[in-house]
């Protein structure tokens, strides 16, 4: 049996990442960009609307035509034609004049401002009164409202929303610039591992983590290969895992929750080329058998085989990690909800605790109610909605304390 | 200009969503089940781990051989051999024997319990000290812990994630059954509207709705076709949407904010087949022209044109329509963020106002934002988080209150 190598906290984990070089871009077409990473700041270069635009349906005029009016002392106003959606007003409006307009209609030269058409009345064909004062600008949007040219819309970095893809249809994108998809390899190892399609013997179990992590994998933005599993064999490990970098930024290894399997899991990083062990173990729970290895400009990780502890592995450290190598602006900044602790919890010093939650909603707050289970246990993940962090220094949590729940 | 034919509340435009049929299930492979929706209950028909599971590296023995064991008076204990990983344990553990163990191996017959290894010293080949008392049970994983045959273990109707799926393969599903994907066909229409490639003239704008709306679509779970844009041309606009109604549970129609467009939308409406006007207009803000059809056994939604409009709708109507078409058990049941509201924000009785709001983490809460600017612009929902509903009866809401906030 070996010692843990190095130990590293919480922090010094995440710190590795940086040493990881981000993937590179790729143009997709606009319609597949929903949840892909934005490669470079948007920078409009137009304005937006582009044109003075009616926000109302009724009469386009000059506001000062229509100051003082009222019900009891409408003003007349003459009406010289209406505009036509989607092409370019052309009648020029004077004082005491108006052009019929829809909403998003373009207002005519010398028109400022719409009279709503409930505040219209037609006297007959080419005259209305007005029965409400309009200020300059009243029921429009200005050319460059919107947007202005030259303006910085979404920040390189950002994942793509469905209103970002709006706002790059809007500016005439038809393909955007995103950063690839990470691609993760994954590997369950463990000769008690069967796959899901088989019946397990006794002593054997389906593998589990797999299907889970790739889920994972999907959500935090990456792609993955499935590698399958492999036995505690480590000319097969070696084999597998040598040829699937050759097509991955990352490896991912689960299983090896036992002394004998992180040793073999060591054991297939020595035998890997060019690879460099940065560290063997972390101070969390659960999680603590979790070992990160460059190898060449891939990274290798080894997470414990029991799928719950994998989970909050991957959460806390492997996601931020794929975030910032898939050119996330702010990796692991993802939302945090704020919930009130519904029962004391305890912790041991010295080490990070992740304590799995789920969450209800209160009367004017979030609950977050602990779920209880040995880390080993399929259930606890499913039954809860996320993890909360007990500081490395606390001894616990009182019921009623503030918490941050990352939502898995 | 025709008059709002029938205004209804929030809460009655969402009570319709009842009346229409929810989509067939299909099966597929659990590798593609991310995110769908679970046709039915699933129920365990098998034990988990399914066999007494060790969750240390150690010695298993019997418990009462350890008993009042300590670093100063050990207890001498005798190791019969080794358990395979993934093999049944045929050995028999007496009374002061024991077996080596790796985390996740199988109990064999008399042991009840792991002691670690760092509580045993090896005197030689056959003999361990057990440093540490253990008690029945202790490091065990016992056969039916996990998962019992028979239990519940997902409802039906759930949102397949992550650790969903790991249960799923830990009970042997290849594949799962689960609600097909409602199809939305989506159209934009208005005469100033050209596609994201062209150069818009003076007076049109480029199509920002049907991107928005289909990336809401996919995020709400359902598939989208697209029906691309037409102008204010009612004859096209039936042939379109008829066509579309043979593959589509939904049409959604945007566009047509101004009245002359939502009159040709309820035309449109009246020229479909077999077609049933459910309200039109909605005491929402941003939001009013909402219109929700039913023609044969398909939904018909007209949403605003203003882009921010139409997300509103969507947001708070027609996605969890789709999530009740689409099988979900908790229709718009979306998790929801609680937080403190950082200004003073006017509201007129009588309709129910969303405001868009930006969120901020701040030291012992989420503040919420609001995003200030008219309805008509893009920018506005690209720089919000999500919606904050301010009640009919509510004239407005002051800084500080706490307010619930809706992600988009």
């Amino acid at each position: 049996m070996r010692e843990f190598f190095q130990v590293v906290t919480r922090e010094q984990a995440s710190s590795h990442a940086s040493s990881f070089q981000r993937v590179g871009t790729e143009k997709v077409p606009l319609g597949d960009a929903l949840g892909r990473v934005l490669a470079a700041d948007l920078v409009s270069d137009i304005d937006l609307p582009g044109f003075r635009r009616s926000t109302m349906d009724g009469f386009t005029i000059q506001a000062a035509s229509s100051f003082g009016s009222s019900d009891s002392s409408p003003a007349l106003v003459e009406v010289r034609g209406t505009i036509e959606m989607g092409a370019e007003a052309r009648m020029s409006i004077e004082r005491g004049q108006a052009a019929r307009i829809l909403t998003g209609g373009m207002l005519p030269p010398g028109a400022d401002s719409v009279v709503m058409i409930e505040h219209a009345e037609a006297l007959d064909d080419s005259t209305i009164e007005v029965t409400r004062s309009v200020f300059p600008g009243q029921n429009v949007i200005e050319a460059d409202e919107d947007i202005a040219r030259g303006e910085t819309l979404i920040v390189g970095g950002s994942r793509l929303r469905p209103q970002d893809l709006g706002l790059l249809a809007a500016l005439g994108c038809e393909q955007v610039e995103v950063f690839q998809k990470p691609v993760v390899a994954i590997l369950s190892t463990g000769d008690e591992i069967v796959a899901v399609g088989c019946k397990p013997s006794c002593g054997q179990i389906r593998d589990v983590n797999s299907l889970t992590l790739s889920a994972m994998v999907t959500e935090a933005g990456g792609r993955t290969v499935m590698l399958g599993i492999v036995g505690d064999d480590l000319n097969k490990m070696t084999q597998v895992t040598t040829k699937a970098l050759a097509e991955s930024d990352v490896i991912m290894v689960s299983g090896g929750s036992s002394v004998g399997s992180r040793d073999l899991t060591l054991d297939l990083i020595e035998a890997l080329p060019d690879s460099r062990l940065l560290f063997h173990g972390v101070a969390i729970r659960s999680g603590k058998p979790t070992i990160l290895a460059a190898v060449g400009v891939s990274a290798f990780w080894g997470l414990p085989g029991h799928v719950a502890s994998a989970m909050v592995v991957f959460r806390v450290l492997v996601r931020p990690f794929l975030e910032h190598i898939g050119g996330a602006h702010t990796p692991g900044g993802e939302l945090r909800v704020p919930a009130r602790l519904t029962r004391n919890i305890a912790s041991a010093p010295g080490r990070q605790d992740y304590i799995r939650v789920k969450l209800e909603e209160g009367d004017t707050e979030m609950l977050a109610v602990p779920v209880p289970g040995k880390s080993g246990l399929i259930r606890t993940m499913v039954t809860a909605d996320g993890v909360i962090e007990i500081d490395i220094n606390t001894e616990g949590l009182d019921a009623g304390s503030l918490v941050w729940v990352r939502l898995w």
